[in-house]
């Protein structure tokens, strides 16, 4: 595949089946292309001498080299023009017709074949079923929408059409312009990942935002914004997110529907804002797009209106922001240039009667507090107060300070030219003290997004061979489940699990008892029995004495319970000290966008009703699985609240990597659940363990 | 106290203070009125023969009779002027002097007198530091806002004016027009209680809405707003929500912090919507002002963009609503009324080509089904689309069914006029999709509000007099507190704890515990020993053979822990069976602005670290205790979750109602906490209890 920008940057442009006929999409995109674009602009039809005024030619052979193509002929001759496209040489291809994956049946068939000729001649295809592209800085309209976009360094994805035309026709009147825009449709060759890169490369983009129904490359996107996101934020609206969302998002555009918390996990790995509405998208990339980064997260709060001041400093606390503690010299210096009146700590209300000079002198004392990272100037409308000049002072003292400031002029008419000169500045201005607040808040959590490291995840001295030979175990049963008796997979991968063994007759049990200190659990070992306790299948507290009845009790019960059930022996573990230990779970299922999913949380009976999990997609670095740890409601549990001794997170934190390890080195391990895993004083331990594998996936995994 | 109704519908008013002097507050407010309202001003300045054309009175008593009175004369003679309406026989004064309790020192003993001289005359005041009150019906604007508000059915308080003028700036705008406006000042007399009794009287008024950074008095204003919502929305924002916050309004207004929890309970049992953001107030306001009620929660969404229809569907997800399952009609008439490319299925996809009858074809067969509730109308702009057709067929289906619908009709400029036309027949148009279902979630919300019974709280048979007595053994203490050494002031009131007594010799402890069935708990009980586990206090599962030993042990180690301890004796507890049980706590305190806040959650270590409680003003009916036992996230272990016999949860919830009944018996109980309440099978055991009195206040309370 090419260099994307040649998408963006044609010389030439081909629209291959224009037409002058009044309400075609063909005819459209010419008109859109003809009226901004600054290159050449080819119509291509072979039943046409000329469109619109320009040269028509037969096919993309006999027409001048064409550096994009915008495709928009009946479905099923696009296969054909594809080709003589890339027979003509030309490497970059928009196909706005529909017709293709989303109607199943030809269409998915002419989707794949689409899909190879992209992948025989290396051309960059954007679509099917796309609105066209966009670039502002040539006038490239390449869509069949009623919109242009204004200038702008924000880059914008799609995979609604419709969502861009939205968006166009209020961005135009809000003066928000666009850099690039892609209608990504069905997305058959290139998708999400490709532009997050080829944007993160693009000096010209400030920011990236999108609206996503799916990602289909879980991992890939990860690694990518990762990277892009060092120098580039990224904000995504992704649909689909509650139950409902996600199955009209499939009835859309066929999106497979990953789980909600894979896609909150991987996209928090990648490093993405994610946004929950179109406010919220623009809100955001408003404020990325034109201000500095705020060196630190106090927040100075300057005010004529009490009220105002109150409600912002409620969303500061709701934010992960702070109110900035002023220097004492700050409230000195403000206690001098405001009234009596006035309350000099933070929120500064500058009280009613503030004119721009008060409210200037203001905000410039509060930028230069040390403790400052950003302010918000949240203003009533008054007779003194002129919103226009207020704005030009704004901008003076961001300008001076290189310190992030966002407006809340509250009201109408009267805040239009103040938000337009703000805006032609690079500060946005907000209906809302909320939505003002969000928007720094948005600038703070992309600056932790840049500040974090991520570390090359951690490779443990394994034994990946005995553990392969474990997990082929399954090839003997028919259910391809594994449990406790697989225990010793969990010590190939170096994480503790209990003194003991499986055993299959009494007196072993006795031996294997008389070699564990102090008393021991006796637990029925059959893959065919879940509810062991229930059933009287597990015995604790067992002295070395009673061993040899327990060994005779437990297997008579668990035949009693169900006399065909294949019963592979009696556990005999250590017994641990449960009382000043946690039940922790530590898991993993697949996902199918994201792949393998890490869960940790409080384990036993709580895991199902609190669902106090915390995920991350494996592989892990050591700083994922310590936010893993620390990120539950029960965490203060493990680091020894009301006076409990505290456990060894440390242990915790290497079990979970060595966990992501163990997934990631094995794709065939299915899905798999250590629960409890007990945390202690002294560390962790294994108890049980269930997991599910591929057989067959295992034989292509090389070691 | 008067009624209100002639604050917002006078005669004649006079305003006192009343000036022609340029940028005065006293010329502000008569320009007001004079070039508004419809009945007759009068100026009243001893020092002016006429203001503004108008002729000027010395005094009130020498004017022609006042209805309402609008002072603005300085602080020191502001009580001077309220004597001589007064003696004029005026009953409605608007203060919109400052100076008063927000200044301290001075002011506050103003204020006293304000209030007063109010108490003396029976007069109705607002403010005073009050921007000043409207009433659109009449004209009426005695502000000093440099705004007049439009007509319309919504009346609005605030506790900050410049809220007040942010908000008319912007509703004119948008043509949000308004009843009667009252910016409450220091609510000296009338307060946020008074006005939503006098709005919900009004039959004007079709919603109240408001602004406040407390409320004076928690339970007033509960019983009023439940009386007034069975005919009138009530929607608030509430500031100083987060710790940062209620510190901001406290500088601002004196607000003294009321725990947020309180507020958050307190107007949830008032039926109050509450607001988080200016913009959130507006869209819920626009909805409840102008449609019909939802009949079920079924929404149906309408769009001719997939995108957008896959972010309203998340919307539902996200709100009390829910997606309507269409009636097989329902999806018969779709497929033949649409392109075969359409999603019949809810939310419709009319696609992209879709003009105003394909939408109001889909939008009348969806209203048509009797499981849709309520519709979202989504549309992208196109070239086919004329949205303001649309508008008129949302109107007239929504009026043919007498069903609500809201629009989100996405873009700028081209939406405006539709959106006006929509206003205008009462449907509200939004921003954003999600925004758009906020609105329809409002009115269902409300409707779940109105459709609630609040029942009296059930009076259950107790031994008042002895729960005195019990009570009263504070007094030979110092800390004002009782343990669990007054656990039958529990017995007193019905609420069941295990077998057992105090004892302070071994052998009446012999005794004792043979009268109980099985081995017995037994704990030290010293006032001066808190963990009792620690210091071997507390000894589980001791026989009838070895309690006398235990006794001598445990009174030895809480003697050697702490020589000079005062003790008690030991309590003989009969021991419950924990393993089929849950540890709950139930408690309360008391909130300055709400009175007793019961609690109820999660017990032992979790109570900590989970925070997994409720909280309910007391007092409160059985519904109110249902709810708080079923909105915790542990609900389920109680209810029987994996396998475990259900607790006794009809005895929680009594238990919880005679707490309830016990502190608002005794207002002289500050603080009270049951922790462990044992919850299992057999009923609830309360374990162990802590609480403090205020001996004084005891005695002034009658039986």
């Amino acid at each position: 595949m090419g260099r994307l920008s040649a998408l963006f940057d044609p010389e030439t442009v081909a629209v291959v089946g224009a037409t002058d006929r009044e309400g075609a999409v063909g005819r459209a995109i010419l008109e859109n292309l003809r009226d901004g674009f600054a290159g050449e602009v080819v119509p291509i039809n072979p039943s046409r001498e000329a469109v619109l005024g320009l040269e028509c030619y037969e096919d993309a052979t006999s027409a001048p080299p064409i550096d994009l193509a915008v495709v928009v002929v009946p479905p099923d001759i696009v296969i054909e023009s594809m080709r003589n496209l890339a027979a003509a040489g030309t490497e970059n291809v928009v196909v706005i017709t529909a017709g293709f994956a989303e109607t199943g049946g030809e269409g998915a068939q002419r989707e794949r074949q689409l899909r190879e000729i992209a992948a025989e001649y290396d051309l960059n295809v954007v679509g099917p079923n796309s609105l066209g592209i966009m670039a502002t800085s040539t006038g490239m309209n390449a869509t069949f929408g009623p919109e242009d976009a204004l200038e702008g360094s924000i880059s914008f994805m799609s995979q609604s059409g419709a969502f861009i035309t939205a968006v166009l026709d209020w961005a135009n009147e809000q003066g928000i312009g666009f850099r690039d825009v892609v209608s990504l449709g069905n997305k058959t060759v290139l998708d999400e990942t490709d532009f997050v890169r080829e944007w993160g490369d693009d000096p010209e983009t400030d920011v990236i935002i999108g609206y996503l129904e799916d990602i289909d490359d879980g991992r890939g996107f990860i690694d990518a914004a990762r990277e892009v996101t060092d120098d580039t934020p990224i904000v995504l609206v992704k649909s689909g997110r509650t139950d409902a969302g996600a199955q009209a998002a499939s009835s859309h555009t066929g999106a497979i529907a990953g789980s909600e918390r894979a896609y909150e996990a991987g996209l928090e790995q990648a490093g993405v804002l994610r946004a929950r509405s179109v406010q919220e998208l623009f809100d955001y990339a408003r404020a990325l797009s034109g201000l500095p980064e705020p060196e630190s997260d106090g927040v100075a709060v300057v005010t004529n209106a009490g009220g105002p001041g109150v409600l912002t400093t409620d969303a500061v606390g709701d934010s992960t922001l702070e109110m900035a503690d002023f220097a004492d010299e700050t409230i000195d210096r403000l206690g001098e240039a405001m009234p009596d009146e006035a309350n000099v700590y933070n929120p500064i209300d500058a009280i009613g009667d503030a004119d721009v000079e008060r409210f200037g002198e203001a905000l410039e004392i509060a930028l230069a507090d040390p403790n400052v990272g950003s302010a918000v100037v949240v203003a009533a409308p008054t007779a003194v107060l002129s919103y226009d000049d207020l704005a030009e002072t704004v901008i003076e003292r961001l300008e001076a300070h290189d310190t992030p400031v966002v407006t809340c002029l509250m009201g109408g008419e009267r805040a239009r030219n103040a938000e337009k000169t703000l805006r032609e500045s690079g500060v946005p201005n907000y209906f809302d003290p909320s939505r003002a607040v969000s928007g720094l808040d948005a600038l703070a959590r992309y600056r932790d997004i840049r500040d974090r490291t991520v570390k090359r995840p951690e490779t443990f001295d394994v034994d990946r061979e005995r553990a392969r030979e474990i997990l082929a175990r399954t090839k003997r049963r028919t259910d391809n489940r594994l449990g406790v008796e697989s225990m010793d997979l969990l010590e190939a991968y170096g994480i503790p699990t209990p003194d003991g063994e499986i055993v299959d007759d009494p007196d072993r049990a006795r031996e294997v008892a008389a070699s564990i200190a102090g008393d021991v659990v006796m637990k029925i070992v059959s893959p065919d029995i879940s509810h062991k306790s229930d059933i009287g299948g597990v015995k604790v507290g067992v002295a070395d004495e009673d061993v040899y009845d327990a060994y005779e009790d437990v297997v008579a019960r668990a035949r009693n319970y169900q006399p065909d059930a294949t019963i592979t022996g009696v556990q005999i573990q250590e017994m641990l000290d449960l009382e000043s230990s946690t039940e922790t779970i530590v898991g993993m299922n697949r996902d199918p966008q994201f792949g393998p999913l890490l869960l940790y949380g409080l384990g036993g009976i709580f895991v199902e009703i609190l669902e106090d999990t915390s995920v991350r997609v494996a592989p892990i670095d050591e700083g994922e699985a310590h936010e893993m740890v620390d990120e539950i409601t029960a965490a203060p549990l493990l680091r020894g609240a009301r006076g409990r001794e505290p456990a060894d997170v440390d242990d915790v934190v290497e079990t979970i990597q060595r966990l992501s390890q163990l997934v990631t080195d094995f794709p065939s391990i299915l899905e798999l659940d250590i629960n409890p895993l007990v945390a202690g004083p002294d560390g962790v331990q294994a108890i049980d363990l269930r997991l599910t594998v591929d057989a067959d996936e295992l034989d292509t995994e090389e070691l």
